[in-house]
C-alpha cells in the first residue's frame, strides 16, 4: 500500500493550450469554461431539471428532430454508440453493419458482444457505400438493425444517406446512424432523412469537452424496443431507464454528471445562436479555404471532394515524409495537434479536424504556415 | 423539425450556489473548479498521458492498494458498478449478491442481466451481515463472485469487512466491494481487506463533480477475467480494452473525459496533501459533531452508532413532521440541500451527505440551526 506519497511528484494540472487541430477533441469556446465553473447542484435540484429539459429542446434543435426521446448519455461517443446497439439488438438479432472505417468494425464488434446475428458488407477504407449495395444485402439477407457511419472519422469519407431510411425502412429493420464526427457541423437533418437512432459525441463539433454522447430514438426505434425478450444487458446504457430519468418522472437511475452537462448546455446555446445552417455553411468554407491551401501545398486529400467530409480532413502523407516527425514538431515548435492515420492507413495519412470553435480562419491559415515551414523549409 | 428557435427560452445556466448536504453530488473545493477551466488537450497528447499516470498513482493512494489496474472509469459511479460485475460475470457465472438496501438491489439486477446464476442474502435496510451468514451462504450454494455494500448510500450502514474477504477466498470466490460512498471518507484499505475488485464514484468523499468512477482491480480479479469464455458484452466497460489505453501501450480505446480528469487529478491531489488518516479523521469529527447537535434536537439517527457511515447520516423523520415541507424550506429558505429516503424508506428518513468538501464545521452548524429554525421555530 502506498501509505506515504511524495507530493512533489504531484503538482498541479498545468496543462498547455494547444491548438487542437486532431479528430477530437476540439478546441473549446471559453464560454464553455465558464459554464464549467458554475457551482454543483444535485442532480434533482429543479434548477438542474429546467437545464435538462432545455438541453433536451437544444439538442432536438441541433439533431433537427421531433424525437421526445433525445438526451445526452452519460458517456463519452463511445458509450452512446454502444447504447445505440444495447437497446436494439438482442441475442440472435439479425443486425447488417456496413464497414467502410475503423467505426463502422467497432459497431460489428459491439453488435456481436450483444448478441447479435451479425452480417458485413464492406468498401475500402476511404470509399462510400451505394443505396443498392445495402438493399442488395438486405435482399440477401434480412436484418431487424442496420447500422451505417454518417461521418468515418478514420477515413474522413462522408456517406450520403439518401434512400437508405427508405430501404431500410422497406425491408423491416431500423437505421443506425453515427454522426460522432458529423452532428452540429455537417449537414444531418435526422427526421428528413428518416434515421431511427443517431449518436454522437460532444468533443467534436459541438465543441464542448469529450464526457457524453447525445442520442435520439424516434417511435420505431421505441417499438423495437418494446417488443424485446431480453431486457438490455447493459443496466448503464438501458434507455427505458434513462429515459425515467430524462423524462417527467425524474425516476432517479444514475447521477448525471453535472458539470458536463452544464458545458454542453452553454455549447449548444452557441450553436442556436449562430445558428445551425449557418454553422454547417461556415464549416464547409472554411474547409473549401483548407483545401485550396493544401493544393497550393503539393498536399493530396485522400477524399474525392464529392464524398470529403467538411469536418475532418484526410491528407495523404507524401511520398519520403516521416509522418511522425512532421506530427511531433507541429506539437512541439508550433503547439498544433493534427492526428496521424488508424489502422491500415496509419503512416498513409494525417487527420486534420476543424470542427466547432476549432473551425475558425485563423487556425487553418497558422497549420498552413506551420506545415509549409516544415515540408519546404 | 425544429427550424427555429426561440433564443430568449435558453437563457445562461445561472445555476445556484447550493450548500450540497445531500447523499451526493457533495461540495466541490474551489480548486477542483479551477483546475476544470484549464484548456482541453488531446486524450494522447503527452501532457495528458502524464497526468493519467499520476492519476492512477494517487487512485491506488485512495484506494491503500498496490494494484497496477487502478483507473477512473468513464462514467459515473453507476457505470463503474457495471464494470465490476461486467467483468466477472458471464452467462452461468455463480454469483452471490448481498443486499441489505438499495445498491445491493442494483448490485443483484446487474449481475442477471449479464447472465449470472445470482443467489441473493438479505438483511433489513439499514442492518448488515455477519461473515458467518455469508459463510452459510457459500455452504449451501457456491459462487465464484460475491458482491456486497461497504457504505449503503440508501441507509446510512457501515457494512464492517474484516474476516469477509477470508472466507470468500477460501471458497473460491472474489470479493467485489461498493465504495461509493466511502472511498476517500470511510478508513478502507484495499489490500489490507482482501477486496478483488473495489469501485467507487467522484462526486461523494472525493469531492469533485459526477462523472468518473475509479475502480480497482488485483491479480485474482484479472485471473477471473482471463479465465472467461465469452467476452464482456459492454465494450465500453471492458476492462481488457481500457486497460490498454491507460497502461504503457496508450492503444485508443475511446476519448477519455478529459475535464472530469483534470478534476479528479486536482481532488487527488487535495486528498494527498491532507492524507487519507486524516481525512478520515475529518470526516468521523465532523459528523461526531453532527450527532451531537441532533441529540440535543431531539433527532434519532436511524443507524445505531456502531454501524453508522461517518461520510453520510441518516435521521428518523419524527412523527408528524411533513418530509417534503421541510427539505423545501431547507432549500428554498436557507439554500441547503438534503435527501429523502429512498424505496421503502421514503418518507421516513433524511439523508444528510458529509463527504469531501461538505464536511465542514460551518456547514454542520448551518444545517443544524437551520433544522432548529423549521422544526420548533
Amino acid at each position: 500500500m502506498k501509505k506515504q506519497i511524495d507530493l512533489q511528484q504531484f503538482p498541479a494540472g498545468n496543462l498547455p493550450a494547444r491548438i487542437l487541430m486532431g479528430p477530437g477533441p476540439s478546441m473549446v469556446d471559453p464560454r464553455v469554461y465558464q459554464a464549467m465553473a458554475a457551482p454543483l447542484v444535485g442532480h434533482l435540484d429543479p434548477e438542474f431539471v429546467h437545464l435538462m429539459d432545455r438541453t433536451q429542446e437544444l439538442l432536438r434543435y441541433t439533431f433537427r428532430t421531433e424525437n421526445k426521446l433525445t438526451i445526452p448519455v452519460s458517456g463519452t461517443g463511445s458509450a452512446a454508440m454502444e447504447a445505440s446497439i444495447a437497446n436494439s439488438v438482442e441475442p440472435g438479432t439479425p443486425v447488417l453493419i456496413c464497414i467502410n472505417g475503423y467505426f463502422g468494425e467497432r459497431l460489428a464488434d459491439m453488435a456481436k458482444r450483444y448478441g447479435g446475428d451479425v452480417s458485413t458488407i464492406h468498401r475500402p477504407w476511404g470509399e462510400v457505400f451505394t443505396p443498392s449495395e445495402i438493399e442488395q444485402a438486405l435482399r440477401e439477407k434480412p436484418a431487424k438493425v442496420v447500422a451505417i457511419v454518417h461521418a468515418e472519422t478514420s477515413t474522413g469519407a462522408e456517406q450520403p444517406l439518401d434512400e437508405i431510411a427508405k430501404i431500410v425502412h422497406n425491408h423491416g429493420a431500423i437505421l443506425i446512424v453515427d454522426a460522432v464526427t458529423s452532428l452540429g457541423g455537417v449537414p444531418l437533418s435526422v427526421d428528413e432523412i428518416g434515421i431511427d437512432i443517431c449518436y454522437s459525441g460532444t468533443q467534436k463539433c459541438i465543441s464542448a469537452p469529450p464526457g457524453l454522447g447525445p442520442i435520439t430514438f424516434n417511435e420505431r426505434a421505441l417499438n423495437l424496443m418494446q417488443s424485446r425478450k431480453a431486457p438490455v444487458t447493459s443496466w448503464y446504457l438501458d434507455m427505458s431507464l434513462v429515459q425515467a430519468y430524462w423524462g417527467p418522472n425524474r425516476t432517479y437511475h444514475h447521477t448525471a454528471p453535472i458539470t458536463m452537462n452544464y458545458a454542453l448546455y452553454e455549447a449548444l446555446r452557441i450553436i442556436a445562436e449562430e445558428g445551425i445552417e449557418n454553422r454547417w455553411a461556415r464549416h464547409r468554407a472554411n474547409s473549401e479555404m483548407f483545401w485550396e491551401g493544401l493544393e497550393d501545398l503539393n498536399l493530396k486529400c485522400f477524399i474525392p471532394k464529392e464524398h470529403r467530409l467538411t469536418s475532418l480532413c484526410t491528407i495523404q502523407i507524401p511520398e519520403g515524409v516521416d509522418d511522425a516527425a512532421v506530427r511531433k514538431s507541429l506539437l512541439e515548435d508550433y503547439n498544433i495537434e493534427i492526428s496521424g492515420g488508424l489502422g491500415s492507413l496509419k503512416g498513409k495519412i494525417w487527420r486534420v479536424g476543424l470542427m466547432g470553435y476549432t473551425s475558425r480562419k485563423e487556425n487553418i491559415l497558422l497549420l498552413l504556415a506551420a506545415l509549409k515551414k516544415i515540408l519546404y523549409k
